[in-house]
């Protein structure tokens, strides 16, 4: 299965899907494609899957990206056929994506269970992005009208997650997992006998 | 929300809803109409709606039951507004409807979600009809065929959820049921700020 996580800067959403990882051995977290350069302890194929521009450019030709981003002058992408294949191999993948991926995704049709994480209130927002760091005035409002703008894509996700209370955030990712574990299109492949009733 | 629970007969799908039932107390479970007579305990409202066949008959040309059927010679259905107006309540609805009633259900395009409870394998199936009591052959022949008829009718369901540990059958369902808590259609009634962001 293929559960895509969004949810606006400051929302905890690395602590949920790193807790989610621990307990989900079956799932990988999906590995994308840069142009940008490795740092020091980053290992290809693990961190990402590092690539020139002109590799970039043949697979978005080829349309092998499900969403890509320019990020200041470095292309990140997320391969479907790499999804498929760790499919393939029974894994199951947990595809960290911000909303403007989400909107690629959906627009190719990618099916997947899409969880949106959400602040308690706009309020609580603004005190975790205030948290964050020392920055101007202008900075600041310039990163709160992006998580504004983030939020209202609310309406693209099957599922939304508030956390306000991180063990409980994380419960309610588990259980959407679990729930999914249980729907009809992962379940069939493990009961064999039920299409073979006579 | 509605949850609709099916399962053939010997499936522990009463158990499992009695369990439910107790650990979601914003859960009711539905009260079907019958035409039948009530037996001294039970209460008018709480174990069934009785009423006469002509009340019945008068529901089922406006259209009130979501489905309907005749076992021997009296009548059982559930009301579509009788589920509304617990809704109306707050309340969450659990349904107890077989197959048949399931396909009327989706063939009337009632929105809920469809959960199928399975036996671990077609021998244990048997074994478990074949415990409920001392009859001959060729009953237990029908019985069994009526199961598997039911059994064939996995693809109208959600999710399947196989009963070969009844602590684990239940907390599929509870998953189930957790997980539709944060569906998008549960979660936006409880985040009316998310609709109001400039």
């Amino acid at each position: 299965m293929r559960i895509f996580v969004s949810g606006p800067s400051g929302v905890g959403k690395s602590t949920i899907i790193a807790e989610i990882l621990k307990r989900n051995p079956d799932f990988v977290l999906s590995v994308s494609y840069t142009t940008r350069t490795a740092r020091p302890r980053e290992v290809h194929g693990k961190d990402y899957f590092f690539v020139s521009a002109r590799e970039f450019e043949d697979m978005m030709k080829k349309n092998e990206f499900l969403e890509w981003a320019r990020v200041h002058d470095n292309l990140y992408g997320t391969s479907l056929s790499w999804v498929e294949s760790q499919e393939k191999l029974g894994r199951h993948i947990l595809l960290d994506i911000d909303v403007q991926g989400v909107k690629q995704a959906q627009g190719k049709r990618v099916s997947g269970t899409y969880i949106f994480i959400l602040p308690p209130s706009i309020d609580e927002l603004v005190k975790r992005l205030a948290k964050r760091g020392t920055e101007d005035e202008r900075s600041f409002r310039l990163r709160l009208n992006n998580a504004k703008d983030e939020l209202k894509a609310w309406t693209m996700y099957d599922y939304l997650v508030v956390n306000d209370d991180i063990a409980r955030a994380i419960d309610d990712v588990q259980s959407i997992i679990d729930a999914q574990r249980c729907s009809r299109f992962e379940m069939i492949g493990r009961i064999p006998w039920l299409q073979e009733i006579e």
